[in-house]
């Protein structure tokens, strides 16, 4: 019987900020002073809402008067029941990996993303379809290219992440457990760009996929 | 056809931070400081994930090693699908009521509260079960009691929140679609309580019900 991305990756979508080092080190000045006064230790999770999915191919809109920027991402996908899970079997607990755009108004705190920015209708493109864990022989060793109308203006590695896959499940489960089709979004790297109506956007993963997007622009009724 | 509370109250759950007027003013100050510059304009939302979910009677976990508040709120029941309501026609997107005990760890920011703090297994308690709308003359003026092994703790009342009902659903559909199903915890108000291993807890909304949960050491297997 064969599954769609949907059945598969219909849990949580739980986003991970400041996991790529670039920017994490931008920020860390920020960290030292009130009300942090230092870096997390911790992974710094947020949560798009389910309003939030939206397929390959389709739509994002850009919200009137605000700025609309694109977040290319791995998403990990939970295949197995994770509580409190060691780092030795944090992989067994992985289905597979789908390509996230992770789309987002600027924010100026990096360190607890704000729902307004975060969950607009449709800002969590997935797809375009899940690939099976074991095809992926170094999820460590991935690039990650956003283009806009086909021009490179992201590019980055999985290399970079701050904590990869096994850390972050074995982290995140401690204290919260992890069900079969949870999403997560393993972060996005620093340089986020902006995007206009009638841009599109593509973010590549190696081995992933290729995932589309088509800004258009909000009209209210 | 009856409908259980689960099958009505399904959808995402949505806290609304600072929305008692008491709890607001004694952060007001920290908000005139770094990062933050001012106080928050708009609602701040944060999500109590689906692994939260808990019932009426049931066990709560009390972390080991942490400080457990519970947090009594007024669950609002969307529905009918909402996006850029108005004022006016807000209620008419609401099902019903139900008693919410938002459990968290105490944090020390509560302008974006953290998900490893508020999104522990079991920590959103709902029931015991979904009051209608019209039951409800005036959701403005609710009185709210917890009670730890029948001692009141915390009392207060929804006259005292900051943004009322058809205020957050108006301003929160303003920038993403509420759906059937999805639950906005009002608040809770100032002066969380600790509690302990081998406590009860009750929240009692008046005119929508008595919701009890007890606490019970976290065990690692």
């Amino acid at each position: 019987m064969s599954r769609t991305l949907h059945d598969v990756a219909s849990g949580t979508l739980f986003g991970v900020a400041l996991n790529y080092r670039g920017l994490l080190d931008q920020h860390l000045a920020a960290f030292q002073q009130a009300p942090y006064q230092k870096p997390p230790t911790k992974p710094v999770l947020f949560i798009k809402t389910p309003n939030t999915r939206n397929g390959h191919g389709a739509v994002v809109l850009h919200p009137q008067g605000e700025r609309l920027q694109p977040g290319p991402a791995l998403g990990v996908v939970i295949g197995q029941r994770a509580s409190r899970v060691s780092l030795e079997n944090a992989m067994a607990h992985v289905a597979g990996y789908v390509v996230v755009n992770e789309f987002s108004l600027p924010e100026d705190s990096y360190y607890r993303p704000a729902v307004k920015a975060k969950c607009r209708d449709g800002f969590c493109v997935l797809g375009p379809r899940l690939v099976p864990r074991d095809q992926i022989a170094n999820p460590n060793q991935l690039s990650l290219k956003l283009s806009v109308n086909g021009e490179l203006r992201q590019e980055n590695s999985t290399a970079n992440w701050v904590r990869d896959i096994p850390q972050l499940i074995a982290e995140i489960s401690e204290f919260m457990t992890l069900h079969p089709g949870d999403v997560l979004i393993t972060g996005t790297p620093e340089g986020r760009v902006d995007v206009l109506p009638g841009d599109t956007v593509e973010v590549e993963i190696s081995g992933v996929g290729r995932l589309l997007s088509h800004i258009q622009a909000e009209t209210h009724a």
